[in-house]
């Protein structure tokens, strides 16, 4: 199969669909691979490091497009690039359709067949290739929260460990998920007081083996989160409402902290 | 040196001041020990083991003290034991004098050189033969007050781990010396959230790295542990009032489980 | 749909089938929610807490009975209650019927249909409604067994940490399900050397895994089992049988001190 | 003894010298405490908070220079306040002298008996009142080199726990002392790789154990810091050059990010 | 139904098919079970611990394999023991054919029914009859590693743990199965940097939670490998190949100190 | 001043008295560093990176002990390099002379200032060039240990952690110094039970904190000693006799495998 890599176009977008490692495994699996013209730049691999890896490096998109059977990206196609697909040729990458009217119906009119990164589940009906987004998401989730925290931030002036004498930080992560437990994994490794809120009692559980005891859980009660939130010094919510638009790394998490 | 071990008469006193292993280093060490019989009943340990172990049996507290350059005990002299004492004769024993006026006077008339395990310091200043006592006391002191907070004590009826989706309990422990340190141990052992307090904040300091930053600590004020009490479910009492009377081991440290 | 919650009128049985924060999730749903006066009073709620949160406080269990459509309980009906339940009605409820056959009969003759918490099984086979009991009741099994351990508990005066230079306590978790988990959870955290058994060596390996290889786990064979428990201060029965009659929290888990 | 606390005049000093807990101390000690109007504001005190702890609140620093035995600060004396210093008056603040000679002419020249907090030594030579600014100063350092890592704040783009199938972040910590530690609680916590150099061999060993091994401790060479250098993403300098300037909390350390 | 158990007679094998408590639990539930004389000399159980088990001992192995409707063993059949198998007869034992015809055909011509303990799978597929072995495997493998680097091995001259100052070894695990896991768990405690390639992400997620983030997880790319190799010092291959030939302990794990 | 690292000569030392960072060190301080040539070959350090590191090599141990002002080495000078040192030089290496008079009286002959790695105290007492030594002893006398139990070394085949369902290995250290601490520290590490013997009750206390009570401790009786040897698996000595001959780094450490 031809397999080709466009360089990102969507604004602040620097990762790429595939790096030269990636490349390696599906050059020597047989593929052809295409790349486009400095399309690894913005994470640092250049042009020699893909035909090291067994690529072929073309000048521009359009070849990309032209020859591929199968476009690997990362972000959902824009506008100029709906317009390249065609029937029988396969896409793969995050799409979040849900608030993307406009891509949806470039999509339909191409006649690809879109795969979306985010939709694709495992036997168990795990989401494979939104979890490390989720991963990325939670751990970065208290790492921005640390930060607003910062007085130089407007925040409360509060440090998440406080230092020997002064309390710690109070962290509340509403969803036990994928974000929830690398939030809260983070949020304890820095120092915090930390409780997880979720609906699941199985879930909780787990989740009190796994951190052992360290982190409190909270059965999901509008009354629970209530009283928990107005006690908390910051809130991470990280709760997956499928199908919702694309999520940003560090929005995906909606991190509150709270007014001193 | 003969060294004595009369069985103890105390009231509810069962330990004994030597075990047999005790008896065996010092009697490979050239001295004589002579033991009371049945002085080790109450933890267990018969005549023939003492005899194993070098002593001699002999069968009342009469020989003991008549015969012995040193006894060795657990608690202080009862009025008894104390007409026994003579000058010249050592007496090794916790004393707590300060609330037992008449075994001080009693001690005094005997002539003997007593000293208390209590007051001997080592280079440090520590007091290596309080420690163990204090050790024993801190770790009891959690599972006592787990037991008042039982339903079935009459408590509030709060288990200190909680279980997943229910909160823990929230342990105060006031003094971070060795009552404190060990009762903020098993607590968090137990699932507890614990703070400790104190007046020093390089101790609080080397606790908060000895419990890798799991207990939570607070510099003492006054209003800062008004504030701590009102929101704690148990609070341990471990600060030691230098001088002050016997105490027993769950009752040096005050346990005291908050109303529902 | 109307749901009742009566008062618990089992000896000795404090606990209420709802309450507040589950009424307002129930009643925010849609459904109307029907609580006896005083029903939450053993737990530490009042009639208003469960106004406020939507309910509609009645004097007697009568009009719970008879104008819900499905009635929350926490222990099986007494024969009073049976003769309140009526056909087309939902009881829900722990029922333990097997050692009650009274109750069954009165079940029966009344025509409801009655769920057992105890029985409702989740997609992976585990019992949601059951786990929190055993979670219970596993952590204070070995709290109980502490407490039987003490000297004034005529035990044999073993402390479950030991003192630095005096041994810790053996204890022995027989069953390494909900019960067995948070038993030598607890047993780990108050300092005991733990040995779990059980007849699953992939059960055993995942409980090496969650305790970091700190607690011993012994494949179950009888004479395995019978060198065990001669050796330790303290054993734990934490085996299901299945249909057996209702656990009351402690002795579901036999706490044996053994004899010194 | 009369203690002033004015409010603190440098430019981005937000706390003060004495909270409301601390007053309420030195009240009930026998002392009278003078608090300028609105010196707690930045913190979140207001003066009737001060009130109820006991102090007098007075309009301006006047007053309080004017009638205090002792002036308690945060920062080093502005030129504005070195005015109002007298003879015979102790003022207790950070100084960090060595950098700001118009400022000792001025305490000089007042003829005050000023003592920094920075300089006070306890018993074991260590520095009490520094130690928690340290302590602080190490933790905030990995939050602040963290937020530098981020590829929005022009960083390589690393998250310090990496992802599942990522590798980590490596940090590098030059200087085993307060500061040290401190931030290598945080980046092990934080899930980077850590490695912390120093000069003494016995602190290793201390750092060692209090790490429980999880922290790498390399012996202090010019080309084995040149090495770890080269292959860290991020640098922590926690060396404290005695006398040096007046430290900023996170300044203090040198936090620097590598060149992706 | 009669099972027996013969001595195992393949060189340097020193295991026994059943212990003492296994033929307990077997005679117990009404099977009668036939041991050869000496079957378990070489893990130190005699023929009266067999006895007393309920076996019958008898003096050769004819008379095990004539008699028994199942023969349990630890390694497949030697020639001579091939000949003494029949049809309608099991054998219960690892046979890992696939390297070993000559045994194959001797199994086919006997007729007997023969069950790989390799080779069953529970219901989630896993290989509960091959998983301790893989533990042990696992653990040893670093064991021998740690052998293996030291000096008078012929190795590198490597410490696992390092001292203080002196920095750690780094292992790599190549497969994260369960012979990877229980290689990193010991690695790790060794004091070892651990890194673990699999190509499961989620595989490498519950390395990652299970380690508490102390082991760095890498997803297998042969680029990924290629460079991780090149910076270890020992490397343990953990990957199964299905059907591979019988493993002996260390050896089905490819352990690989680094030229110095 | 001039300092000689001459090559080492006594049978199976491979080590050398300073690696090229250490030279450096000194060449940077202002001194000058004269090597013997091929003195770092037996530890992968080649004459040119002295050289870089700014020493001057020379041929033969000749010039180095002519020259120099102070000679650095590992070991006791053999009879041929007592006869290169002369009065006035400062010789810096381990000697433990207690056992070797022919070297002492050589070390006499030659009139110079010999300092033993071995003796020098810090302001603590502590032996910081002896810890490194007793570091490494304990760290390898487990992994010496683990390796004798095998059952390829004639041991009883018993491995430190057991597996899931097989019990642990008990291992007993006597001595809780240093290399007593780190010997446990690897124990507990590969998943032994460990029991650390010690005649101080304070450092048993240290130990305790240290390994979070995971490790047992006891208090050394003869007794206790007697029976805790009895029940191990493996016993490491590890009690230091002042001024005894020369440990190597695992027999300074008696490790004894129990008999199957």
């Amino acid at each position: 199969m031809i397999i080709g890599v466009p360089k990102e176009i969507k604004v602040e977008e620097h990762r790429v669909g595939l790096v030269p490692s990636g490349v390696q495994e599906l050059t020597q699996a047989g593929h052809k691979v295409l790349v486009e013209h400095a399309a690894g730049a913005g994470v640092g691999f250049s042009d020699p490091d893909y035909i090291n890896a067994g690529a072929t490096v073309v000048p521009t998109a359009n070849e990309v497009f032209a020859q591929a059977d199968m476009v690997v990206k990362v972000k959902e196609p824009q506008p100029h690039e709906c317009a390249k697909l065609r029937s029988g040729q396969i896409l793969f990458t995050y799409l979040h359709l849900a608030a993307a009217k406009n891509i949806t119906d470039g999509l339909l009119q191409s006649g690809c067949t879109a795969i979306a990164y985010e939709t694709i589940e495992d036997a168990q009906g795990r989401l494979p290739l939104l979890a490390p987004m989720s991963e990325v998401a939670g751990r970065m989730a208290i790492q921005a929260g640390a930060f607003c925290l910062q007085r130089t931030s407007q925040g409360k002036g509060v440090l998440l460990a406080g230092v020997p004498g002064v309390p710690r930080a109070k962290v509340l992560v509403i969803g036990g998920g994928v974000v929830g437990e690398n939030a809260a994994q983070i949020a304890l490794g820095m120092g915090a007081g930390v409780t997880i809120v979720d609906k699941s009692l199985p879930r909780l559980k787990q989740l009190d083996a796994r951190f052992n005891g360290q982190v409190q859980t909270l059965y999901s009660t509008q009354q629970g989160i209530a009283d928990a939130v107005a006690e908390s010094d910051l809130v991470v919510g990280a709760v997956l409402l499928p199908g919702a638009a694309a999520p940003k790394l560090v929005t995906e998490t909606m991190v509150m902290s709270m007014e001193p």
